[in-house]
């Protein structure tokens, strides 16, 4: 349906795919960043974007260059490729942003869209309206029908083979995200971008990143290309591409350079402040912080400090998005999504809000991985839990089973002795060598793995009312324990010194 | 009293200190990370490992160099440090570990510990007895006196200005590993390794490392500086560093490489199955893991495989060192830990058995640090919640007290109105703005955070049997309320809907 984008694996709602650029002649492989590319200040220039950084696509502002008497003509006459430099797949945005900031512009979709096509665009960009976080809902409503009006002038001008942007818009509000992913979805536009979501990520709000991205995307076709607009810091890449985003553009790592910011995995640090490199990117590698200070009083650098902050924070960003990659392949994202949740409180909000949605997620979670590791209270929560649950409701079981954290007993009088694993539950012994059932777990169980595998043992319960079942169990806690349905005998092996 | 090493900032039960090493010349930062060299074969370069890494101390074998013909009379005419290339500090194993492989060795403490002073080393070894994990208790209490007997045979050696290591031994005793810490802490040696912990390390037994290491911080002087000898992973240095460790030595960086194995903050990889490299060192920058593994088949290339793996996994492993570092000036490196524990679940049995040390770890963390982030479950268990506590036991209360997680009533009763946050608990508003009281924690707050907050109840209400406390609670957990005392009235926000 979407033929120019294919999706080659996934692990929870994350995938690796190809995005077919037809204009630019290139496939992106996702999830892809692209760089920002101010027209006017070129901090780093696209060509070691390309061929130092890895960028394969980048996104640069139509709205100003057209704007912009200094150099429209230019591109105008050189097409952007050139003007940049930069061989790969280009996409613009259209001055919607500008229309969010200043509430006017002055150009319409027909004609910024039909400017795109004239500078050489691969990916064009409607003039939607982005709708902020928290306002009423009549506005949302009422700005959501502009942008439908929007996605349709783009839907009739004519593109040749270059892509268009549908974004998906609808401010905090679920239902509408839905609503307008649905709507875009039914479109013949390519690419999809969660709008208006700098605000959010601005104020730390990942759990409504994480709710708005997974409204739009239970409108939004599966195999549609997904592109969180605005987002590019590296401490929430895992946790957006697990959400189901494929497409990440940065502005982050020039704007942050210029207020001498310097960007981490768990975090935004200030330059003014560090001792050490917590990183051995290049820049990191040959200069302490201390250096880096003193080459802003002196004239003579031939690199200044912003140039070489700037590169640090594209490294260690295009550096998580190859990890996310290399998470989604050996089918451990969400694992790497809970190193990430420890970054920030905020994150740890957004990951529990992800885990809300663990249902929607576990439809494109692989059935079979390499492992799974139990490495924090949230993994209880993990969609694989939530389909071992499941799966027990289907399965058969005989009139009396033993189900225990140990061994079976030599000499017993069940019909059968299935293994209890928290966080999972029961499971017959013939399934111990499956997926997830494989887990590493801690030595030290906590209490959400305990209820985890006592929800396991109700589901059975509850699926086979006529069986007598027993548990024995290795001093659950008692929030666990009030989990297990009344019929189910339970025995503490801890007592019984088993 | 070891005025060799000074202690300059702490965090956790971890320091950043200096170690002045005076047969070198040099002081040493510490934690360090001192690469291990085989004299036989320099996977890299020592005069690279100063200049490209930063290593300012390494460790190499005297034993290797006494038992090996072909360099042993150049290295005793030309001294380590010309043979080596390599300016730093040079420290010197014994033949310990040979004597734990082989059973038998054929030296005796004094005359390597006169072959260590000859070939100019400047911190040297005596031959202790590296009890492996799990033996009986007759052999590791005897072994201990043999090492007890080298350490002093090494106190009475002429030394000079070289410095003398006196590991702490004890197998997986806890009593015996901190009678082993006491004693050689009463001795006039200089640095402590904590020994025999590789078949620990190697068996992923995290949380016995962390016992070990506290039992023998129990025994150690507080300003002993203590070498964690063997561990060089990058996985576990933070939780390594909060225990109580400075010194590290890593082989890991050329042994993995030479088995094709990749190191990271997370785990272990193996090159033959990677597509991506997660980092952006200097040699992941410029390579992508298929030409790594192009690299091997070719005779052409100057530099191996397996030499770039060694550098990578030096590049990761002191980057991980840098980023411990940055976290003690911050004070965050218990959330570092945080974050590492989700690498694997025996790392998380690692911190949570390190959190069982709460009490011994608050002794050294500081007062007062930037920001509490609540990023986990664990995160209730941290030293400052205990702390906490312990003060609440000891502020005076008015007769009638209302503690409230939400703002205080414009009209009531009470004498006074305290503020409640979990999981600190309650407090009067006048801390609102002292660590840790600003703590950063989610919006969805755990059943973990309501627990502590209780406790904090608890102890406030225990400290003052007269005064009559109200607690209004925000929808806490069934297992939150029962440690709330029963003399205390909870009201459930959420119902009366505030
Ligand atoms: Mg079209
Ligand atoms: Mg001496
Ligand atoms: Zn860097
Ligand atoms: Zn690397």
């Amino acid at each position: 349906m979407r033929d120019h984008f294919e999706i080659r694996d996934h692990d929870a709602a994350g995938r690796i795919g190809r995005l077919e650029v037809p204009r630019a002649g290139v496939t992106v492989e996702t999830p892809a960043l692209l760089p920002v590319v101010n027209p006017n200040v070129l901090t780093i220039e696209p060509r070691r974007l390309a061929e130092e950084f890895g960028a394969e696509m980048l996104i640069t502002n139509s709205y100003i260059i057209r704007s912009t008497d200094r150099i429209r003509g230019r591109v105008l006459d050189q097409g952007l490729h050139e003007f940049l430099g930069f061989d790969g797949a280009i996409m613009t945005d259209s001055g919607s942003f500008q229309l969010a900031e200043y509430g006017d512009i002055d150009v319409t979709t027909e004609e910024i869209i039909e400017f795109q096509r004239q500078i050489g665009s691969d990916v064009a960009t409607p003039v939607d309206v982005p709708t902020p976080p928290d306002v009423d809902r009549d506005r949302a409503e009422r700005e959501l029908e502009t942008t439908r009006t929007a996605l349709a002038d783009a839907e009739a001008a004519d593109t040749g083979d270059m892509l268009l942007n549908a974004p998906v818009q609808g401010s905090t509000f679920p239902d509408l995200r839905e609503e307008a992913g649905r709507h875009a979805s039914a479109t013949d536009l390519d690419v999809f971008p969660v709008g208006a979501m700098v605000p959010l990520l601005n104020s730390y709000r990942y759990a409504e990143v994480v709710e708005a991205v997974r409204a739009a995307k239970r409108g939004l076709d599966p195999d549609a290309p997904v592109h969180l607009f605005g987002a590019g810091h590296p401490m929430m890449l895992a946790l957006a591409v697990a959400a189901g985003c494929d497409l990440f553009d940065s502005a982050a790592y020039a704007l942050m350079a210029r207020d001498g910011r310097y960007l981490t995995v768990s975090g935004t640090e200030h330059l003014e402040e560090m001792e050490y490199f917590p990183c051995s990117c290049p820049v990191c590698a040959e200069h302490t912080p201390a250096e880096l200070r003193q080459m802003d009083g002196g004239g003579t650098a031939d690199r200044s400090a912003e140039e070489l902050l700037a590169e640090h924070n594209l490294h260690v960003t295009f550096e998580e998005l190859r990890r996310v990659k290399a998470a989604i392949r050996s089918g451990d994202l969400l694992q790497l999504v809970d190193r990430r949740a420890r970054g920030h409180p905020a994150m740890l909000d957004g990951l529990r809000t992800l885990l809300d949605h663990a249902d929607e997620i576990e439809r494109t979670d692989p059935v079979s991985k390499d492992a799974f590791f139990y490495t924090s209270h949230e993994s209880a929560r993990r969609p694989e839990v939530r389909r071992h649950h499941d799966r027990l409701s289907r399965l058969a079981v005989p009139d009396r089973l033993l189900l225990t954290e140990s061994d079976a007993p030599s000499d017993h009088e069940y019909d059968a002795v299935w293994r209890v694993k928290p966080p999972f539950g029961p499971f017959p012994r013939a399934l111990s060598e499956t997926y997830p059932l494989t887990a590493e777990v801690p030595e030290r169980l906590d209490g959400a793995a305990q209820v985890a595998a006592a929800e396991g043992v109700a589901s059975l319960a509850d699926a086979n009312p006529d069986s007598d079942l027993t548990l024995g169990h290795d001093d659950w806690a008692a929030r666990a324990l009030d989990a297990v349905p009344d019929r189910v005998e339970t025995e503490n092996l801890r007592h019984l010194g088993r």
